[in-house]
């Protein structure tokens, strides 16, 4: 079962990569007001149950994807 | 105009950061067969055309976002 996980900073949280990334866009030419840069984990999970799955993938998150002091997580399971 | 940019390793090519948190996560006892980290931009543009974003963002893509030799992007505008 595939799923994916989107982990982005959250607002307020101090983003230096999205900066730079904002900073460079702008310096190419690109009409740009801000840049936020987070990760996307593509997961391929045992099991064929997506109930299961998005609770394990909750806790993946909790445990390990995503830092949620300063981080929000958004989940998404393929529908099979 | 809101408008985010999902980054990811092309099929075959290695990924070390995918292969750790793979390992990782199997360790913690998570049935994970297989992990790919990519990157999520979220990006604020300025201009209300989608299309005409849309062009520019192929373009951030090709640029700066992206390394078309080894990874591939998918572009997506929020509607408003």
């Amino acid at each position: 079962m595939r799923a994916t996980v989107l982990v982005r900073p959250k607002p307020g949280i101090l983003d230096p990569q999205g900066e730079a990334v904002q900073s460079s866009l702008r310096h190419l030419g690109f009409a740009v007001e801000e840049a936020r840069v987070g990760r996307v984990v593509d997961l391929e999970l045992e099991g064929e149950d997506p109930e299961r799955a998005r609770a394990e993938l909750e806790r993946m998150c909790q445990q390990l994807l995503a830092n949620p002091l300063i981080e929000s997580f958004e989940i998404s399971v393929a529908a099979e």
